[in-house]
């Protein structure tokens, strides 16, 4: 893309006969724009988005990335395109530590005896162990304890995570999660609890990858469902607490999961792609509706409305399902990697990863010269109840990688005032899901892709000079 | 109490010279109402109510009938009714089978696998059973299955519970848990499945007692969480589905609780009692914060504050910690038998247990000579938000026996919009009840009990001709 912006600037040198400054303004036809507003319509009166979520989420269910589940999620993902109708299906391997969950139970010990209702963090490793109860009120005061004081005790972090449209609350949330249990070794703990990094009040807790630094040995690490939270807080109002923590699981070796791709092939720079997509792999506790079913469920709808109209717009529609975002991003990363040669192909991508919620805010991080199209493509968007929100927010999860390495994104922010409330959960499910938000979210998509899709002109993707090579 | 009447009435027969054609009307002194304002007042500034379910909920947890913890929530209901200065505290015997839950879990099975939350139902046998499920819409249409129908397979009953203020839709829900299972063995089925009695939709299943008619082999019988009683009705209609119930429960032998009792003992009439109470026992999986902890918690503060005025009222105020409601009301049983002889020294009673909504409605069973005092209970209320709804409702579980051997009964509704939300799940926690709500219960109580205790004649408490004998 590169390449072609010099040409485009070149050819308009020598149109005015005046000193190129920058790129010239990519726009976007206002045939397409026409067409825009119809495939909106259209997307917000069908329930494919919804459907294809249901699928999903009740033929599989919970897909944990390397497990059998995950494994029939690749094959129903390449058949659901098919049945859908893209031009083009295939699948990418991405290989990864295997992390399985067998078991987990609590109880407090002693005068006060009952269970606590908790789960593993993702990377946690077996054990069980009892111990007195040292609670900390966030992060920073039990990363503060010296080392060797809790000796053969157990760390609980009881972070109240913030309710907020935007997420804004999980930063710290999952920054407990992902420091504290090393900072919880580093004291000496021979188990680390932490409150859920969620907003609900249900007895089910969070789950979510952790990680050890390097050096340490790994111990057994939790979390509380939120009233387990509030309960052991109470109990340890009124004295110590012993709690016996028992957990059985762990990694065990490696698996090799797939991203799956599909096209609806442009009809005159099909070499060019935009590029939407969720992630296929759950978590386990839950059916993986909002986390990330709806994401799938809605590009994958998005791309087969774009591919229904009379003509295909311009450049490829491509729609990537990634394997295993939630133990670190490996298929967003392998995805990175096999595509490092062709990043100024890709011409612009989002993906879908904060529920189901409807999209309120719109904002790309094209550069300038991108800005007429950006701004055309926020005015499709305003009747959907979108905001153009310039600067605010970033790519999803799975395309942070390869925006490192130069491509240009944009992205569909969603209410996420809920999403905390299941995120990670037992109760990620189907239920949770309004079917009138989610065509909102197809419409937005479809929209959103099409016109990207259709621009002439780039949206400044070009690869960096740190780009991770092609393998 | 009869005979006390009968006084009355010779004495207003010499007073006037008429004939008697009825007992004096009972009414209580303007005194009193005066003071019941004030009690109304102080209850609504205390949260005492709250402290003492926290101290329950928190400090015992869960405490199934028979349990270690159950011994112990007697124990804890001891202490805190001497602790709040009760006159008297002793504990009187319920001894009844002990029903114990293990450990649960189901899978579908094939192409579709993914485990299914669900929780088995109290009096279920153990089992591991595999079949095919057959899904019916409602207990009526099990019942028609024919004899043989369901040989190997799994009944389900996917009947959805309605949700209503005054939990009208609990009768069918619960009609389903008490009397399917026994539909299902005739039609031949290895086990039971329902949609869980509950108005949610978390994948906390709601348990609760069932039973099985006489001459019957028991079945593993458990309740899917709503959630999973949706998934598998989608995955019922894409094809059959084989599911694997997996239950570790069953009755082990006979086990000992208590009915706790505490009484402010009444200033000028002690040995005529007005009764408030709620049960003790909860089910396993919550904390038994709304069922019943708020009962306890709501009705020994009542007591409490009455015992605080300057002076006791005329009548003993007696607050009862029934045991074993849940698995058949042996608690209120044990006290119908053990105070057969006293029924008419039983003035009034109620008993809470519905939750920790606000009372919005009053009614007792109370005889016509009694309307005058039940008339100005209503309007002492009604600052409350409390209407007087004459003819609706009726004793609490625990009261049933004593009310059908003669006991007059009145009733506070509580608003249960919510309260299957929460019933008989893990969900049932402190943190769903909302402290100003409770203290308005404990207000509405507080006020109903003293007013009983000095109203000026009585609410018709007579031994019936068929009451249990005293044993």
């Amino acid at each position: 893309m590169l390449a072609s912006s010099l040409s485009l600037a070149l050819a308009a040198f020598l149109a005015t006969g005046q000193a190129v400054a920058a790129p010239p303004q990519t726009r976007i036809p206002d045939a397409a724009i026409s067409e825009s507003a119809r495939l909106r319509e259209a997307a917000l009166a069908s329930d494919l988005g919804y459907r294809i979520t249901e699928s999903l989420t009740t033929e599989v269910g919970a897909r944990l990335a390397g497990s059998e589940a995950d494994a029939r999620a690749v094959a129903w993902a390449q058949a659901k395109f098919k049945e859908l109708g893209f031009d083009k299906v295939w699948i990418e391997p991405v290989t990864f530590p295997r992390w399985e969950r067998r078991s987990e139970s609590a109880q407090v010990l002693g005068a006060n005896a009952q269970p606590l209702i908790l789960t593993a963090l993702g990377g946690s490793p077996a054990g069980t162990v009892e111990g007195e109860v040292v609670r900390f009120a966030d992060l920073a005061a039990l990363e503060a304890a010296p080392a060797g004081s809790l000796a053969g005790k157990i760390a609980f972090v009881d972070y109240k995570m913030e309710r907020a449209r935007d997420g804004a609350g999980y930063g710290p949330g999952s920054g407990v999660r992902s420091r504290a249990p090393s900072a919880a070794i580093r004291a000496g703990a021979v188990a680390f609890l932490m409150r859920s990094a969620g907003t609900d009040s249900h007895r089910n807790p969070h789950t979510g990858i952790t990680r050890f630094d390097d050096g340490l040995t790994p111990i057994p690490s939790a979390a509380l469902a939120v009233p387990d939270a509030d309960q052991l807080t109470r109990l340890l109002a009124r004295g110590p607490q012993r709690v016996r923590v028992s957990l059985d699981c762990g990694w065990d070796g490696e698996a090799t999961s797939h991203n799956v791709i599909g096209e609806i092939t442009g009809s005159s720079r099909p070499d060019e792609v935009v590029l939407i997509g969720g992630h296929l792999d759950s978590w386990d506790l839950g059916t993986g509706a909002i986390d990330d079913g709806a994401g799938i469920g809605l590009t994958m709808a998005a791309g087969k409305l774009i591919g229904d109209l009379p003509k295909h717009p311009a450049r490829t529609i491509r729609v990537v399902a990634f394997a295993n975002e939630e133990q670190g991003l490996h298929g967003g990363k392998a995805y990175a990697q096999a595509h490092a040669a062709n990043i100024t192909r890709h011409q612009l991508a989002a993906e879908s990863d904060f529920g189901a919620g409807r999209v309120y805010a719109f904002a790309s991080g094209a550069p300038e010269h991108a800005k007429v199209a950006v701004d055309q493509i926020a005015a499709a968007l305003a009747p959907l109840g979108i905001e153009h929100t310039p600067g605010e927010g970033g790519p999803g999860p799975d395309l942070t990688p390869f925006v490192a390495n130069g491509m240009a994104w944009a992205t569909l922010r969603q209410d996420g005032s809920d999403y905390f409330d299941l995120h990670h959960t037992p109760d990620d499910t189907l239920d949770k899901i309004n079917p009138q938000d989610l065509a909102q979210n197809v419409a937005a998509y479809a929209v959103f892709a099409y016109l990207a899709a259709q621009a002439e002109g780039d949206f400044g993707s070009e690869a960096k000079p740190a780009a991770v090579p092609s393998e």
